[in-house]
């Protein structure tokens, strides 16, 4: 026996373009109150019907009039009309006078700025003008923000809290959404327990479902965890086949390696096809990408590292184009290094690093610590990942590209 | 009457700190599933009464064997004298013969190195090592993650995905958290109306509810909605006094400036106290800070834009502290701009604003548009907050500070 063929390594970044290429949103949508849609995907454009504001409002509490009432450089005192709180429909204002108004107060007709009333001096019937501002000014003009009509959000865009604001904000109590993404988990491997029970010779605890729950969970998907599944062919193939039918997209982490003892692989085969690729990824390189039943499979590495790095580079984009999201990729940002890895990278490294601002204002990476791929405690410590590109060096004072763990949890 | 004194405007970090020096962490704690852990904060040290890795085990699919039984650069053959799977807890190593191991299984006592399968020829007997790896290679030594007694999270720390595994691979199925932090909600301003009715004239809908719903809920707090508050004195009271029973926090929106119509500051008055701040920050400013009946009161500004951005920069680590964490502050990246800003800023700007990677790599950031304090579809459709920072200006190709969103919403 002998294995000696390496295959050339694919980088992450085609690896990807076939993931998303392959990858089918579903299609099932429902409504939920904009009050519970955080992180949801919405499954249709949403347009305005109304006008934001809708009509011409106060920004300040102070008094409306009509600029050509006023001289600037000089006082002017007007009286006063009428009084426009908040939430009233106000009267058309009588030529030559003032209203008090507030914030949030329509301006009524006829008015066309307002003064603060810090610049100005005021009784129950007069208001002298100190500083006359400029015509137009502290009026926020009818549909400044949103013109009725218009499109306000796309779908395929996921929501954020500012969304919900603003979806109330044209009088959207409802939206429809992708029915939230079912990812089935199961970890493998005969020396995997669960916490919580006594080790015993030749265990470890199960931590790669932990982490993956973590990811699914702050995505949006629901989980459906198969748990542990042992190290033999019927137990893989019933587990398989249970998360075929119930989930949209499995995710498994060991048994896709090339080794006797991985029964994952030739289950996936039998029950549908797998390509077992090997990504220039560090930590990670193994990688299985196949369907079970026509269900798509994601096969990641068995190490806690690699599980955590591949799940959130990886299949993180895959499973929010299956969701039916649009933004699906993190923001990579520009930041010094503050570490030197002279050889270049034979596999893209995800580095766990601690960004944070030095002395001249600049954010700079360092090594979180330990980089093996069975070390989880580093991305723990970490707040992102600095990238060791494929094939280039990493020098201390120079330009990387980072990611931050905040920008991959959602 | 006049109101002409414009007291000193406060620097937001001032603010920050007078904010944080005062917050008190709740200390009622609760046990959760670490499967259920996300965004909870840990309220005691947590250690590990294990090693991990447990034992020495390998990192490859492969053979083990003791360094001093191979020679370097030359072939070594040597008998195969038992197989090690995943899970089994080995004999010792016969000397001078090797073990079939498999990644994550037990190395065996009198073995030390791992040669990976890839560089080897192998019968059911024998194993040629075509390769000899450096003593130590491909063994994952015991401890060498975490040591048993060691401290692995720390009391404050908000729990991430991969903090789920970490807890996990040392064995810990639940940890104590701090119990949800209990957020009231309540906007005042008879102009407003909910989503979903018809609007008339004068009215606008309420976006603050949702932007700050979606604000609470991404930070794992329970939100308690009181809705809207009709200005008048009765019902503020009523409202604050149901809020200060309920809730460990009160967050209001509008309502706290210096108004006629501006019910909240005398009701807080009345029911505890309250200090008006006029803060250097835009869009924003007037924030006021004190306590209903003891229970601690955020007054936020009452426009859209003002209330997403006092509630990101300001009231989000006063309540994070008042979770218990300890990680409360985004971390802020240094960008390019790719837009000017020639006038000194006389408060300290968050512009709504999109980063993206230019044709260099470079992360630059631009102004998504309308930074008006009623805008908020410009903070749906960027991804971050450039600052321009109190006094400073901004020029294209200089640097400037960003904040993700994604990092604020954690």
């Amino acid at each position: 026996m002998s294995c000696c063929d390496q295959p050339r390594l694919q980088p992450v970044e085609q690896a990807l373009e076939t993931l998303l290429n392959s990858a089918k949103a579903i299609v099932e949508t429902e409504m939920v109150p904009v009050t519970q849609a955080l992180g949801r995907v919405l499954a249709k454009d949403q347009l305005s019907t109304v006008d934001v504001p809708p009509a011409d409002n106060s920004a300040m509490d102070g008094f409306a009039f009509n600029a050509t009432d006023s001289t600037a450089n000089q006082q002017t005192t007007l009286p006063i009309s009428q009084r426009i709180p908040a939430g009233i429909a106000p009267q058309p204002l009588q030529p030559g006078t003032a209203a008090r108004i507030f914030t949030g107060a329509e301006v009524p007709i006829g008015a066309d700025t307002v003064v603060m009333q810090e610049n100005c001096e005021w009784a129950d019937d007069k208001v002298t003008v100190l500083l006359a501002p400029k015509a137009g000014d502290n009026v926020r003009p009818q549909g400044q923000d949103i013109k009725s009509g218009s499109v306000i959000m796309s779908h395929g865009h996921r929501i954020k809290p500012q969304d919900m604001g603003l979806l109330a904000s044209v009088g959207i109590a409802e939206i429809p959404v992708y029915r939230k993404l079912k990812v089935a988990i199961l970890s493998t491997g005969d020396e995997l327990i669960e916490p919580g029970t006594e080790l015993q010779p030749g265990q470890i605890y199960n931590s790669n479902r932990y982490t993956l729950t973590g990811q699914m969970d702050a995505l949006g998907f629901e989980t459906i965890d198969l748990g542990i599944v042992s190290d033999n062919f019927d137990a893989t193939e019933q587990a398989l086949r249970k998360a075929a039918k119930e989930a949209d997209c499995i995710v498994t982490s060991g048994g896709v390696s090339v080794g006797e003892e991985d029964y994952v692989k030739a289950c996936v085969e039998k029950l549908g096809g797998i390509d077992l690729w090997k990504l220039a990824i560090k930590p990670g390189k193994p990688l299985a990408f196949g369907n079970v039943l026509g269900t798509p499979f994601l096969g990641l590495p068995g190490n806690p590292a690699a599980v955590f790095v591949t799940c959130a580079i990886v299949a993180r984009p895959y499973l929010l184009k299956t969701q039916g999201a649009n933004d699906i990729l993190p923001t990579p940002i520009q930041v010094t290094a503050n570490f030197d890895r002279p050889k270049p990278a034979k596999r893209q490294e995800y580095l766990r690093a601690k960004l944070t601002l030095n002395e001249n204002g600049e954010a700079c990476a360092e090594l979180a610590g330990n980089q093996s791929s069975g070390v989880l405690s580093t991305a723990s410590v970490g707040n992102g990942f600095a990238i060791h590109p494929l094939g280039g060096t990493i020098k201390t004072g120079e330009p990387i590209l980072f990611l931050l763990f905040s920008d991959l949890l959602f």
